[in-house]
């Protein structure tokens, strides 16, 4: 079995050294320009199109992370036949559940205005908020999106939940579709985004939506910079009908040192951080996959094309 | 029936009003300095000497907190066999475990640190920890502390728990007494402290006992101020032995505007609010205790003057 690795932004020898673990029976590559030989799998984050195109041989590409918009982003680059696997969570679940929880708890204990008041020396008591008030809506009720509102569960966080088709999840109002979009916003008091980023969900978070959230608002997006609008998002912070964001992911990274959400207090910016694919774990998966498709059996993750995730 | 309030620093009537609803049989009265009349129970905060002496037909005193603590140093002008009742969580536990929750995950997610980098418009990764090398210790095992615990573990932090005599609870490597202190914090690289202020625990968290956390450890103080030596923290601080801590209880209340920790960036300020008394809650609570003990039947807790929680 031949297996052919290209891992944008990294080094491919730690990759190639996991997967000689697992899969000590394989032939692994590094691709480089110009290689056009026949392989069985590509293992891939941010791939080349030269790399995915009619390859001899290629059964499967394995994305080593949950978003496959950058595989996806190539168009007819990619074969429509050729299965594209996401990973299904491989330890990205619970770094989500810390990073959104960590934010959910800061915005609703009111951390960020006791930390202000503290830079002044000022011992006051600041009224709690009431959960029935903190409403957190989950964009996104994937796997990822789903660890997510378990975490907040935990705190008895109410939560409203929309996806693209109707779902039923237990205690998660559930909306979906265009139609249900504006009533979850309007009863959202935080906002989460984990949404795939497709050509529907790009600029989904612009001015009209955001405007439908309560005044006060929270928004968290740990999806894709893509999502958001950032121009209309910060007009709406400023205007103040956005009490604060955080953000992991922006249109440009490394977020450029001129744009203005460095110096907006009531927005934090961390370096697309929230949740790393975890090496092992990810490829322990992939090699978990591949067996199955050797053995003819499915496997999950498989990537819809004409949904885009 | 007769019930006797007084509640330090708050207003009487929202409690009165309470135990109106709940309670709708008693005589309520609030305690006025010389009223040495006959009650049959005390609801209480803070209370002076005078109110809780050898009052005619008392029998049983309602602490509205988790710390009787004020209560106890009143020592002998409570007399020894008058029952002193703490309330037993009414909503405290869920709100220590979110304050905690949020702290914990702040550094183990190096927060503080991305904080810093942000001011500086410094787009910086940061290697993460490991949960294996994030043990959180927990001071007192109670329903404050276990509910802490049940929090972290959602989010499988490895955890440690400390209490007077040896628990054995799930998920949980217990230690207790005196003779377990020392590998307790050895092992510990956060430290909770939930517990009780007792003769014993006052002054715990000196510079040798603080000294025991490895080296770049973490403290959260929800308890009293009383169990740590302050000016060994800031030392400890200071040195980095100690690399951050989150207090929201100090030696004098509110903090002094002169004292060294509002200055201080790793350590962090908030005022006495990590859980507050919820007065529904706790007069509901203390409402079916007063009919369990008419009744004849035992309530929960009852304080052991001889441990002094």
């Amino acid at each position: 079995m031949r297996i052919l690795v290209h891992v944008s932004g990294g080094k491919p020898d730690p990759w190639l050294a996991e997967l000689r673990t697992v899969l000590p029976e394989a032939e692994l590559r590094v691709w480089q320009p110009g290689d056009d030989d026949p392989a069985d799998y590509a293992v891939v984050w941010k791939p080349p199109a030269a790399m995915l195109g009619r390859r001899p041989g290629l059964k499967a590409v394995f994305n080593v992370g949950a978003g496959v918009d950058a595989i996806l982003e190539l168009g007819d680059a990619v074969p429509a036949e050729l299965p594209v696997i996401r990973l299904d969570d491989a330890g990205m679940g619970m770094q989500m559940a810390e990073y959104v929880t960590h934010a959910v708890l800061r915005y609703f204990r009111r951390f960020d205005e006791f930390s202000m008041q503290e830079n002044a020396a000022n011992w006051r008591f600041l009224k709690p908020y009431e959960k029935r008030d903190f409403r957190v809506g989950i964009l996104g009720l994937g796997v990822l999106g789903r660890r997510i509102a378990e975490a907040l569960a935990h705190f008895d966080f109410p939560l409203n939940g929309w996806s693209r088709s109707q779902r039923n999840l237990a205690g998660i109002q559930c909306y979906a579709g265009p139609e249900g979009f504006t009533e979850f916003l309007r009863h959202s008091r935080v906002l989460v985004c984990v949404l795939p980023l497709t050509p529907e969900t790009r600029g989904l978070l612009n001015r009209a939506a955001l405007a439908h959230l309560p005044q006060g608002a929270f928004l968290i997006n740990v999806a894709r910079g893509d999502h958001v609008v950032e121009q209309d998002l910060l007009e709406l912070v400023q205007n103040g009908h956005i009490a604060g964001a955080t953000l992991d992911v922006f249109n440009e990274e490394p977020l450029p040192r001129a744009h203005p959400f460095w110096k907006e207090p009531r927005i934090t910016v961390t370096p697309h951080c929230a949740a790393l694919t975890l090496r092992g774990d990810s490829i322990r998966q992939i090699a978990g996959k591949i067996r199955a498709l050797e053995r003819g059996e499915p496997v999950a993750g498989l990537v819809d094309r004409t949904k885009g995730y």
